[in-house]
């Protein structure tokens, strides 16, 4: 049914193929896979009804899932015993689905990323060929069991226990208390039959620290489960979001397995039922096993990402459309044509560019790293970034399919329009894979890492020059291979005040001397807590928690916004290029206006200059509002994906 | 079943009598009523399964209603034939039921409060009796069908026809266009059978602006609903939350019904057939008959607060609770002792506080508007505080909600926690009963008002003077009856930035500046605005739209620091004193810090105040975290109303 007040959205004025060389630029190198998911999936095939029970979302995923499995989408780049991974086909392949039904995405990940990923990950060849097929296949349903009742964030301190037991030759795996029982374990509930089980293994009456074996705990009779003996399962029941997937609890109670199960790239039992690993230390073969797990980390925020991308699509499009009051001159006002509506929406729009390119970067990084053969560091920066951008999609999502689905009114309220599916889908990607403030501090503690050697016998003065200098070397590093921009700060620098708020060297000028500035005060702290008497290092790390997250937080921002100047660099378009730099602008000013503060207060910035952001990001919206269809047609959705109601003419 | 990271919360070392006694406080005037409830209500009345389907949902919501109200729940304070209204009762009873399921408390508003408030508002004493008693007694359920698919916030462009027929004496509703079907009406889908419907009145071919009139849609035949000929009902369906609620469309095809059911308390038609009204012009009639929807608003921001405080309760029950990670030095760090976590849930715990005072003061002044007898001013002012509190009581349970969440973790999410059905209920209370925005636009517009006439004949300079005149006793006046504040306030003044942060004067001070001076640059610029060229208003006020919003928002937040102060005041319990002028700091500094920017670039703060907010903001916390759990107590929610099993021990 149509609308007096909601009418198609107007088209642009600008060149009809703007959003289209947007998409391109944003894609950046993996557009050619990026466009052949657009061009051969289908609405039909990913989207999801909203309003199906939760035993109804359930069957149609696991349906949804064989179905694109069969036609390979989901499934492709991971390791088989003749094919080695390709760590961008499986981030193409997951966002690719989260332009659907998010259920449907997290159901590929736990089947193909978590649980086909941990045999990757932590098996060995071997183990990979004995395993990898049927679970690419979905043939071989598992669960990723690690989150336990009692530990989700602290994976160190799980008290599932797996006993090598040499009478038998056989790994026990046991619930040793309440707290052990895994839970919120995708595929648990209903359709896995076997699991990768996260525990501490006990080898000769030693405990060797986190391992994990695969446990087979149910079998299918008839299209049922049930439970093998020693196995409990449960059901986590109703959720916010998510109804299609089957997360449930898996207790074991002396549950065996044959010693070939236990997943052993980085540490097992020989044959003469001694624990050999290649890693000496057990900190650090920890760090390396959960390592591998940084590839569900980028697919997570890659997928939220993309529904932020998703929201913004349809609540651009619907404010294209939809008047709410007359125009007192005379003519039709929509509703993006009202300043805090553009305000709303448009600087998500070019958050969403600048996170894309941040991630086509990462995904870089991260195929990059595949080999293995990567060197600490390098592995370290991975981790980090990956983590910064998982929580940085996943807030960006949250914050912005909300504003959306409030942008549309009571419509956005409907189910049939898609957006409170995606609001309620969307919420635990900020905390699944890694809860954001976790991965805040994990982000900003390896920023602090290298400092602690350095100060060994300094004293306070030394240590203050010491550090500063680190963190100025640390910073100018980490923002080698800026190519032009690089000279544009320098400029910039000399010039500060009197630069353009549009200068992109000014800009990145404020982003790299907020780091710079935050994370030297926070190597000054953190070293005087270092002293702090034993017994009160908690308190004194405490105090410093909000600074820490702050540092990671600009520190992110600093990586996203290099990626974008590369990004646009890169584009090959002048139309596009110039709409994307306006985009850059308007990232930079936002991002700028609402830390103006932190900018006055540290000489940064002068009053007049502070005072006059805002005035630029209105300015830069009503610049950017002729432009917005192709801006959403640019964050590559296809209309006919976005499967809202109101949105059908 | 329990686990090793999860304990019953440690209680407070302080004062166990604290909790009660803030609660007293926090209740204020109102104690008694809303003990009674406490008292008397019980969870399993009030709490829905999140897991129930959409129509399982409705048929319990429906049930839970009549049952409630044979009790005398959600059916109090309403206009009878031998009764007065009495505001504060109604919205003590919609509070109350809103502590459960967020669906039950609007299905009564939507049935006593909207259904009977259109009749109870706008009907004669004839109406009044006639429709009202069963009405109240849920023997005859229906809607207010205002909101149109082409019209929602703009109510005097709905384009429904309601018109006379001097031959038959009747009203012919008709649905004119497409976009005049009514939709997301509550009761429509299924329950109700009459309909308050709003429309333009046509009087001897004369429109006289949107009139409201009472028509039968639909009949129960065994217990299923018949549309009456010429009605036409649809479901709006799945929705992102209010399951319970049956919201619907209705199209009405030259229905007619007789004169007598046209509500004609400020406008109707006489037995000659002649329009007559006791309110001259129609503007000001339309802003009357909208007028008595107020209490409305303030029931669904007072509701929407409720639902925050139980977030906010269950967030900080479970983090005095769960552990994470073990504590370096030993012993037990629960969730709540990290500063992070302090700094998510103290703030929203004394945001919750302020609310909950300026909520009380807004109920005094609806209760004391009830005669109908008061002043355009003071119907002008409780509008206006009405609706800055209902966006800003709506907003704080959005974001608050989603926090408390967050910080909840995966067992956040889980559906028998609570939270995430909280979080798809409360979304919708941004929108419903007037969008925020637009309501804040409302906000800002009525203390603008008065300017104009002024302005008249000035020339520049007159006005600029005039104007800070105005804007300076405006501030004054509406600041009047702060009692000992205003000392401090002045003395505050005098010393300004060598008072004490936590100095109440200083703090008001802020506030009351802010405001002031969002207020005069605000005016100056929409008097330049009101001179721009025809066909250029639009464009002119349309670039101002954020300014607006600032101005209704700092307003708010000046009315609500009132009222906390006063509530302060008026607490006889000196520890819950105490800990209430810490709360109020708490708010005050969080809100100041969130603006730091704007209070240096203005120099009402200098950098080095402005640097220490975050410290001082972090102190706070770390102060009041020991009496977490009583702070929780003292919001009023009892502990067997929330309903999470993550908290049953």
């Amino acid at each position: 049914m149509t609308d007096t007040a909601t009418r198609p959205e107007t088209t642009d004025a600008a060149d009809p193929r703007l959003g289209e060389a947007l998409k391109v630029a944003l894609d950046g190198p993996y557009h050619a896979a990026r466009q052949t998911a657009r061009d051969t999936l289908t609405a039909v095939e990913i989207l999801r009804d909203p309003s199906l029970s939760m035993d109804e979302a359930r069957a149609w995923t696991l349906k949804a899932l064989k179905h694109l499995s069969a036609k390979g989408y989901g499934n492709k780049g991971f390791t088989l015993p003749d094919q080695p991974s390709d760590p961008a086909a499986v981030v193409n392949g997951f966002e690719a689905l989260a332009h659907g039904d998010l259920s449907l995405v997290i159901k590929a990940g736990v089947q193909y990323g978590l649980w086909g990923g941990a045999i990757e990950g932590l098996g060995t060849d071997e183990q990979i060929a004995r395993w990898m097929p049927d679970i690419v296949a979905t043939k071989h349903l598992g669960c990723f069991a690690m989150t336990e009742m009692g530990h989700g964030s602290d994976v160190a301190s799980i008290e599932t226990t797996l006993t090598y037991d040499p009478e038998t030759d056989e790994i026990i795996v046991d619930s040793a208390t309440p707290s052990a029982t895994k839970t919120y374990i995708g595929n648990a509930a209903l359709h896995g039959t076997s699991a990768a089980v996260f525990g501490q293994l006990w080898v000769d009456g030693k405990c060797q620290g986190v391992h994990c074996v695969v446990v087979p705990f149910r079998k299918m009779v008839k299209g049922k489960g049930v439970d093998l003996p020693g196995c409990t399962t449960g059901d986590n029941g109703h959720k916010g979001g998510l109804l299609g997937v089957d997360n449930g609890t898996i207790r074991f109670d002396h549950v065996r397995v044959p010693r070939a199960n236990l997943l052993s790239r980085y540490g097992g039992v020989g044959d003469d039922g001694t624990y050999a690993s290649p890693i000496a230390g057990s900190g650090k073969r920890f760090f390396t096993m959960l390592g591998t797990l940084v590839r569900g980390r980028v697919c997570v925020g890659a997928g939220a990402a993309i529904a932020g991308r998703r929201a913004l699509s349809i609540a651009t499009r619907y404010a294209l459309r939809r008047r709410q009051f007359p125009n007192p001159d005379g003519g039709e006002v929509v509703l993006l044509d009202y300043l805090w509506h553009q305000r709303l929406l448009l600087p998500g729009i070019a958050k969403a560019y600048a996170l894309g390119f941040a991630n086509n970067d990462l995904i870089g990084v991260l195929a990059m790293g595949r080999t293995g053969k990567v060197d600490d560091d390098f592995q370290r920066s991975l981790e980090s970034r990956a983590a910064g951008l998982k929580a940085a999609q996943s807030r960006f999502a949250n914050d912005i399919v909300q504003v959306c689905r409030e942008a549309c009114g009571g419509a956005g309220y409907i189910g049939d329009n898609q957006l409170t599916l995606l609001r309620s889908d969307v919420d635990i990607f900020a905390t699944f894979e890694g809860d954001n403030t976790v991965l805040m501090q994990l982000v900003a503690r390896g920023l602090l890492t290298g400092y602690r050697e350095t100060w060994t016998g300094l004293d306070r003065r030394e240590t203050v020059t010491k550090t500063a200098d680190m963190v100025a070397r640390m910073v100018l590093e980490r923002t080698a291979g800026r190519g032009t921009v690089d000279a544009l700060v320098a400029r910039a620098r000399r010039v500060s005040n009197e630069a353009s708020m549009l200068d992109r060297g000014w800009q990145v000028l404020m982003f790299d001397e907020r780091e710079r500035h935050v994370l030297e005060s926070l190597a000054r702290r953190y070293q005087q807590a270092m002293r702090a008497v034993p017994g009160s290092r908690f308190e004194a790390i405490n105090e410093m928690q909000d600074h820490l997250l702050t540092l990671a937080r600009v520190h992110t921002d600093r990586l996203v916004l290099g990626s974008f100047v590369a990004g646009i660099e890169a584009c090959g378009d002048q139309a596009a290029k110039r709409m994307l730099n306006k985009l850059c602008d308007l990232y930079v000013i936002e991002n700028l206006e609402a830390d103006r503060g932190w900018f006055t207060d540290h000489n940064f910035m002068t009053q007049t200059r502070s005072k006059s952001l805002t005035k630029t990001l209105n300015r830069l919206c009503t610049e950017l509002r002729p432009a917005a269809l192709a801006l959403v047609e640019g964050l590559g959705i296809p209309a006919e994906w976005l499967g809202s109601k109101m949105l059908a003419d």
